[in-house]
């Protein structure tokens, strides 16, 4: 079928005098998930990973991804159609400058690529003696019959006992920020920015309840909502401030043009279409960074309550799955996917559950080692005895959304298998346990939790800790916690991720994940302002895994502490059988 | 009579066009030490630190350094011409876009500012509605009758059996790299550059032994080397290889116009008087870094024993030095100079010294928490009984240079300055332990030696550790260990310091520093190339001042052995008495 639909835009390449298509996976938003009507790489390719791009020629094409997907970027693509790249070590544009032929015309459409993207492509068929062309229709959608129409979810109120903080205060602290910059207006691109400024919420993608919108918020903190009215329910538009002017989502390109001789802040990750509009407009445009990533990071008063008490619910579900893995989950007989149904099921019942915040990594044995693992009908993984079982999961709340990942033994864990958990868990220890002075970044701490890998020459390649949004996006920025450099300071109020990992190809996989506050300390004689972290995640880890030989005093006092906590707020919420089980999993080590 | 030498330079100014003029304290080499010839900003302000710039406006004038010379610059201006500034709470050009009048001229010498420094000063008298532009002729230097000849010391070959590698071996390795980044040559105007890739040395400036000279690499290995042809002697002619064009210093500039739609690689170091002549003479600049910085920074096998050498001899000053100090220096009477002149005498005897590596920081009490504290003879600091004494020192040898800091406790130590000095140690000996993957940074490592200070809400306001030459500068990069972002890799051959320290400011200051070489390790089971370090340095820490129930066993263990291979190493060179000292010093604890 991907032939059919390759051969269909070779013909419309050929057609608007093009030589070759790049279709990356994102859509105009950047976002982690695309609605069908944007998941044009998959209906084009049948690749259906979050990360990848295409690239289409005359007579020849590739798919790029990374490594989460090498086996599954086989398995989903027409191999005589497509040739599987690896986005790190055989990158799209190397591959445009080694196989695009001079003269040749490489199109793109400018509302999927960011500038950098453009840029970067353009260097590759300048290389090769061609070059590429912003195309003024999406040829793909052109081709693409039956395309599902955009989603038109209903956009709502995210009311004050959830959001904190009124819409217009926020607006108005972004406003002054836009000043401050020297800029009139910046432009927001990225949907959970806008749902964040605006106190709204939505459903046109999965796991994450935002809308898919655009936005311009004025240094005089105006604002100009691009977006479907269709979306708009009468509750929605009353609750909206006066200051927001609803337009039309198709009128944003034209709204553009407006900015001759204004400066206007444009994020990174903002289409290049929209750039060259502004641009060529004579707008001034000053690149920097989305000025709602950092207030949006620090949550105010009543997000971090809702953050507890959403992971107090969830834990619920977690502790009750915990113990189910336990005992039927033994058996050798349960499969991956009734793992992660019954899971799922546990948290359909919480209080303010809307969706999960992710598909569920429900990985058994072998499986667990691949980083971002899902599971699929079409084959019937066992948890099997004597293995280990990797989950990891998380729900959206009205009032918070979690994340976290437990490793579990099913039947005898190996000693290695042991050996390499608690190694994983002293550095997720040692990261919770950090105290550090204002201005410390992630990048600084990441080291804390690879430590114990490290001196025993192992090492996990993905980041320790990514933010995490207010039943908003599972994985925000700005901060983070990862080998990369980051800028941004940690700061009381930020959630992030703690989740070293270890992971044997072909063997297992160990991941250990909390979600972690940021707190301000009190040290007795500090001479410092000094943070610390607040575990917001309530679940044992697995006692068959720890070998306590290999714990300090410290962290066996630590473990036994988080325990006697996961224990104390959690038993009144059990039933006696969980209860009575919880009593035996959080008992000191 | 700085009042004076700024009156004539506002005279010259006047006569010259401009309103004022920027002096920085870097030549056009922008090394850590200029030599007197060039030290202008001296000369103009009386402020000998080793970081500022002035800035003389019309009617008023200003001093900028950092926190490390404050209370220096305050005493070396006269506060009734100059104003005394932070150069980061306070920068320069956030004072010249205060204080530079509309309409206004700021000259400056093109060869002395960087380009990024040029931009800057630009952008902030623009703010104040008036420009910046360079001078024809250095209007200090026409003004400072007399001011000393350049330095034209002779140009010595560093010989194999101290440098290693053949020259011309350097000069192809860097020669593929420039050719790789598509450059048809590379300017090189960092001096230690030069002295590396041609295998000599001078002494041109203090403590650090090179010849001040240009250089242009090609990517054909060519390599014209432009440098005071009086430093010359017949053996150093006939050292360099036949690619070698030696051109004088005096016709650099007029070389460049040569570079004329050829590409030239340049770091952005260089002076913008060179990257001016190259662009407007129609050179494609690429600006990127010195590509002699790693190569020199990697030591190779002759490099890496000279360094163990050198260590071993230094220690046998230091060592002599740190009994002398358990000794005489603790009758409360010996001043800071007295101790550094004594350590400096003992190093002197030892084969191969050439020089002390930087001056030696010998502060007492209160003085140890002034970072680059300098004793003055003006003031006669004494080693009072009852306080902390550090020492920062090292030494040139013909086969490595040295860089060390103890801390020692005269007469009996606070608890707090034994509980403050044993979290330093600490952080010393986690990161000397360190164990990390190939690619690790040292920005990664670096909060290793300060977790157990964060731990007590303390920290230090310094890096901890820089990289060090082979009988080059005790400064070096292109790697470090700091906060900062750093992307070089540490890689095995690398040498480095690890010193963090604690700082009390009126109380004490405590520091501790080894020289550390990067090398390969052989980890059972590891996954990954991993690296370690072995320490270079060999002296005892001061067993007085550890608090041994602060201590992990594994860092007791990592004293006691680290203190039994000082003793091992070091006995035979010592007399009766030293050794004697040394063996109690090195006890077991």
């Amino acid at each position: 079928m991907t032939l059919a639909h390759v051969s269909r835009l070779r013909q419309a390449l050929r057609e608007a005098g093009f030589d070759g298509w790049i279709q990356p996976r994102a859509d105009e938003f950047q976002g982690e998930y695309v609605p069908a009507s944007a998941a044009r790489l998959a209906w084009l390719t049948g690749f259906t990973g979050s990360a990848g791009i295409s690239i289409i020629l005359k007579d020849k094409a590739a798919v790029f991804s990374d490594g989460r997907y090498s086996i599954q970027l086989k398995e989903e693509i027409d191999l005589n159609v497509f040739q599987p790249c690896h986005l790190v070590t055989n990158p799209a544009d190397d591959w445009v400058s080694k196989n695009l032929a001079p003269g040749e015309i490489l199109a793109y459409d400018p509302w999927l690529l960011t500038e950098a993207e453009v840029k970067r492509f353009a260097a590759a068929a300048a290389k090769a003696g061609g070059s590429v062309a912003a195309a003024e229709q999406n040829l793909v959608d052109k081709i693409w019959l039956d395309r599902p129409p955009p989603p038109a979810t209903p956009i709502l109120p995210h009311p004050l006992e959830f959001s904190g903080v009124d819409a217009v205060k926020k607006q108005e602290e972004v406003a002054n920020e836009i000043a401050e910059s020297e800029a009139t207006a910046a432009l927001l691109t990225q949907p959970d920015s806008i749902a964040w400024i605006l106190n709204v919420r939505g459903s046109d993608v999965e796991h994450t309840p935002l809308p898919l919108s655009f936005a311009v918020l004025g240094s005089d903190a105006s604002i100009q909502w691009f977006v479907n009215p269709d979306k708009l329910v009468e509750q929605t538009r009353n609750w909206v401030g006066k200051n927001v002017q609803i337009e039309h989502i198709n009128s944003f390109a034209d709204s553009l043009k407006e900015y001759n001789d204004k400066s206007i802040l444009v994020s990174e990750s903002a289409p290049a279409a929209a750039l060259a509009i502004l641009r060529s407009n004579g707008a001034n445009v000053i690149i920097g960074k989305d000025p709602v990533a950092l207030p949006k990071a620090i949550k105010n008063k009543v997000e971090i309550s809702g953050a507890r008490a959403a992971h107090k619910r969830d834990a619920k579900a977690v502790v009750r799955f915990l113990h189910w893995l336990s005992t039927e989950g033994q058996s050798g007989e349960v499969t991956e996917i009734e793992a992660s149904d019954r899971l799922e099921s546990f948290r359909r019942s919480l209080d303010l559950f809307k969706d999960l915040s992710f598909p569920t990594i429900s990985g058994a044995g072998a499986n667990g080692a691949i980083i971002h693992y899902r599971a699929s009908e079409a084959k019937e993984f066992k948890l099997q005895r004597n293995s280990l079982y990797l989950c990891d999961s998380g729900a959206q709340f009205l009032d918070g959304t979690t994340d976290i990942t437990r490793t579990v033994a099913i039947g005898l864990p190996s000693e290695d298998m042991r050996r390499t958990y608690t190694l994983v868990l002293k550095g997720h220890l040692a990261l919770s346990a950090a105290r550090f002075p204002k201005g410390t970044t992630g990048t600084q701490l990441d080291t804390l939790a690879r430590a114990p890998l490290w001196e025993a020459g192992l090492d996990f390649d993905h980041g320790t800790g990514h933010g995490v949004g207010s039943y908003l996006s599972v994985h925000e920025g700005p901060h983070r916690v990862s080998k990369a450099a980051s800028t941004v300071a940690l700061t009381p109020g930020m959630i992030l991720s703690n989740e070293p990992g270890y992971y044997r190809a072909g063997s297992f996989g160990i991941r250990i994940e909390n979600l972690l506050l940021v707190t301000e300390i009190d040290i007795p004689g500090s001479e410092r302002e000094s943070y610390g972290f607040e575990t917001l995640t309530l679940a044992p880890y697995d006692r068959n895994l720890i070998d306590i030989s290999l714990l300090s005093q410290t962290e066996l006092e630590a473990i036994d502490l988080y325990h006697a906590r996961v224990r104390n707020e959690l038993a009144e919420y059990l039933s006696d059988d969980e209860a009575g089980w919880l009593v035996s999993a959080t008992a000191p080590l």
